[in-house]
């Protein structure tokens, strides 16, 4: 398998890829070729499996390896293959990390161990560890909400001092928080640093930050990386233009339902309306109703980006 | 293997096992053996393990096979076991479930899943999910601190329509919240109703709650199971005097070092100092340093408890 | 204006009493005159004023000095009065607590500020700064859900060395706490340690806790008074039959409707429907619509508690 | 007294003043005067009273009503003066609004009422209410973390369409929260869309944000107002040098202690170094210790900022 190298920094739009499922514990190979290709063709500068987009918390630890070796596969070393390893035990983290090492991946991606709540002494010397057993570069990733800790300017500096980490993905959709990130990290111009929020990844990248981590590139990749271009390139008026037609995909697609789950099952149903890939969701999370798909598809139709939705 | 029934309200005192370590992936076999003779030696009436106190979350998947595979080996069907099945996985759930059955345990326990948060009709369905594939009862398990939700009453009682469904331990903590889920469940009586925290275990069995599932009927079993008892048999003068015995426990061992880690650090301590385990905890946490277990040493033999430290 | 005086430890039910309304800024005063009327005939221990139940938030300060004055007046010596002086700024707290000393009261309430949150440190300087200039002595009040911080138990019994702060109440919830809270003050016996919750002042009593202070006790007093008499008197059997039917209005009347004011519609619902005063509330809130005062009406109406409810 | 009217939207930069004080009830008036004049020579297009920054839910009534006196006589008309009303009672915030009016201040601001937690529909109904009463146009104010709720997108929609309601402040520090506020309100260009943090004030201004009720600029205006301006003229060379120079100065001021109060006591105590007004802040919170002092200046000097800091 061929490997992908990792720039450094890694810069542009790394969707955070969807698990297409059939069910719980079955993969949609199909689809999940067509999603690959689909946002490889859209020009995205890397993929991002297993993340929280990729509801790899979900899944088994069998269907993740599975997740791991087809996307190197599918992709073939035509772009950095990065890989979540977020867990609770530091023994199964390691155990993601060697099969990516294994498959070609570029680079791991952690989140804290999120079931106890952990300081910010602890979350240094957790990296340490786990970074001691890693095969492969890591990125620490901030998910706060998820992980009940916000990675502090200051232990993202300490840790940034260890070679084998090389960037920061931030989900916080902090944007004060951020600013104070890439102000600890600026004289350290090789360390990628990320922002997850689509609705926030053009003024970050105006201001200095590398890319984005974006759901939304599942749908619409072309879409978010000429967004990413024109915020790299400071054509501000391009940048507004595009905002909007970004803006108006989150506004239409993340908020139908009422749980914390309507992001999820917002990009996996509009996947489903596109063709790419089934729309299944694992526990504990259920696909859409036909009536809350109904709303999905008008919206998006509403919008008139020139995509065809299934009957 | 010999199976131990279910007493059905499962009541008294069932700790919640530490995992002795000698590293983060190693069963510390002989403190394992010693552990649980000494808690069936101090009358308890039952055996949970891999809950929030067994660091579960954070052992690998073979460690946890392996812990419930020692666990029903040595309790030799002399008392229930019960299993935390606890993921974030429907399927790794399943899979510790099967274990636990092949292996003779009496029942298994779940939280939510914990790294998304979950609504309450979403948690009615995965339970559905999750009943369906399990081979053995399960006890539902409140811990909303670490899970982000917790079971609302109505929930507790849609769910307990399922035969399957036979108790629900609360480590919310809340007394008023509690007492709402026993008034709830009052036509129900063979349905159990454990708490966690031992420090409020005795008021609730007074008012008719079955039982508690206290970590620190790890270190001092027979003191607990005492307090139940007292509780249990209405006899309020020796509920008040054992009652300040184990709140000046919780006060001396829970409280050392500033992080939320600190009960479980406690715990692992005054097992080591007792001589019955290693007190080497799973990352991403860390056992005391000698200064700390100093502290500990000092409070708990201030106690005068009757038991001799470690030097 | 005859002065109460304050019992050491004060012990027994003590309800928060709701602010009867005609409008946002106008008090109900023959409603307040029956509402006392009716607590003071259920043969409660003391009157609280201006708390959470009393929506002293809410109300001007104009409206909160009447409060003060018409309480003091109508109670007129029979029973002592506490007042809350919660407020964001400590010039208010003292002086609404003037106001309560002018007017005979017995003392009053403090929980912390609740617009910034506070840490331990800073509640220990704030409440020396705040007894320095208080005429009367202090309960402390702990509600962490609306003031961002709960007091530690040593931060109690650090404050409780100064003569002027006479007791603790705690609305928290939490049985574990109040328990930590109990034990830490353990050698101070006229130290007051009062519960808010009506659902484990029960189980808080038996165990040592000196009374409630529980909302239900507006509605019907009695009742939460002969829970206090049994529980301590000791009397379990007691206890049982009557902690059924507090848990069973709170059921009733606290969970209609689908937002954090419920219990305060609810309860002043109820008093409505008993004609004892005005169901309206201040901002942000509102009283309950017809339908759901009818829900509350057949919730309460089939509890068989023996009272007329108005048409 | 003359009036100051308001441009529709309002834009550029409105620092959230301190409100200077010798003790916690005393304005300290001379310092006052210069902190205004020292703001309005730096060149801010506006001035909030009242908010957070101005601690005035720490103040008294009395302190409070002084404060709006002293804007708007030394303002006396040359920029629009906003004043703070979030109360927690809609009776004092519109004793606030009344007393604004009478002074000449152009608007009034106002952030949900903070004790009790509120839902959207009370939000909707609460801003009805308190509008009816208002006599100046209002400013929505989002301050989640202290006030417990955030406005929907949709809430603020719904809100602006009473003409009275004529911008926002978010204080959320969330960037996809306010572009997808940003994206609700594109059709109501003269809506005033305004952010708290000034650590991301230029990436909103570059998509299309009015301006910044920035702390910072406190100490600093001309900094915060040269980047507003470059911001604005879509100078993204000239953001980028500034950007660093306020990210600097967050990190030099903001962090130094260890509890939440840091922000209220680094921008006071940098206000005292620099000779305009005295550090003091009203309880809970006390100014720096000496020891802090130093930190604090010896931060500020290393950033080279031009200066003078007082012995």
């Amino acid at each position: 398998m061929s490997n992908s190298t990792l720039p450094r920094p890694l810069k542009g739009i790394i969707p955070p890829l969807v698990t297409p499922l059939l069910d719980s514990d079955t993969l949609d190979k199909e689809g999940f070729v067509r999603l690959i290709e689909h946002v490889i063709a859209g020009g995205v500068h890397g993929l991002f499996i297993l993340g929280t987009t990729g509801e790899a918390q979900s899944l088994s630890y069998r269907l993740r390896h599975e997740v791991i070796e087809e996307t190197c596969r599918i992709a073939a070393g035509r772009l950095p293959v990065l890989v979540g390893i977020t867990d609770t035990s530091i023994v199964e983290s390691v155990n993601l990390a060697k099969k990516a090492a294994e498959c070609g991946a570029a680079a791991v991606v952690s989140a804290p161990p999120y079931y106890y709540a952990t300081a910010q002494p602890e979350l240094t010397d957790f990296y340490k560890h786990l970074t001691d057993q890693l095969p492969l570069p890591l990125f620490l990733y901030n998910m706060p909400v998820h992980t009940k800790v916000s990675f502090s300017p200051a232990t993202i500096r300490t840790l940034a001092q260890n070679p084998k980490i090389v960037g920061f993905k931030d989900s916080s959709g902090s944007g004060s928080y951020f600013q104070a990130v890439c102000q600890e990290m600026r004289d350290m111009p090789e360390f990628s640093l990320l922002v997850g929020p689509e609705e926030m990844t053009a003024e970050s990248v105006l201001l200095g930050a590398h890319g984005g981590v974006n759901g939304g590139a599942n749908m619409f990749p072309s879409l978010y990386v000429a967004l990413y271009n024109a915020a790299e390139a400071g054509d501000l008026e391009k940048v507004k233009e595009l905002q909007q037609k970004v803006l108006s995909i989150s506004r239409a697609v993340y908020n139908v339902g009422q749980y914390g789950s309507s992001y999820l099952k917002g990009v996996k149903c509009v996947l489903g309306l596109l063709g790419i890939c089934s729309d299944i969701l694992a526990e504990p999370f259920q696909h859409f109703l036909p009536r809350e798909r109904e709303i999905v598809r008008n919206a998006v139709e509403a919008l008139n980006l020139g995509v065809t939705l299934k009957g």
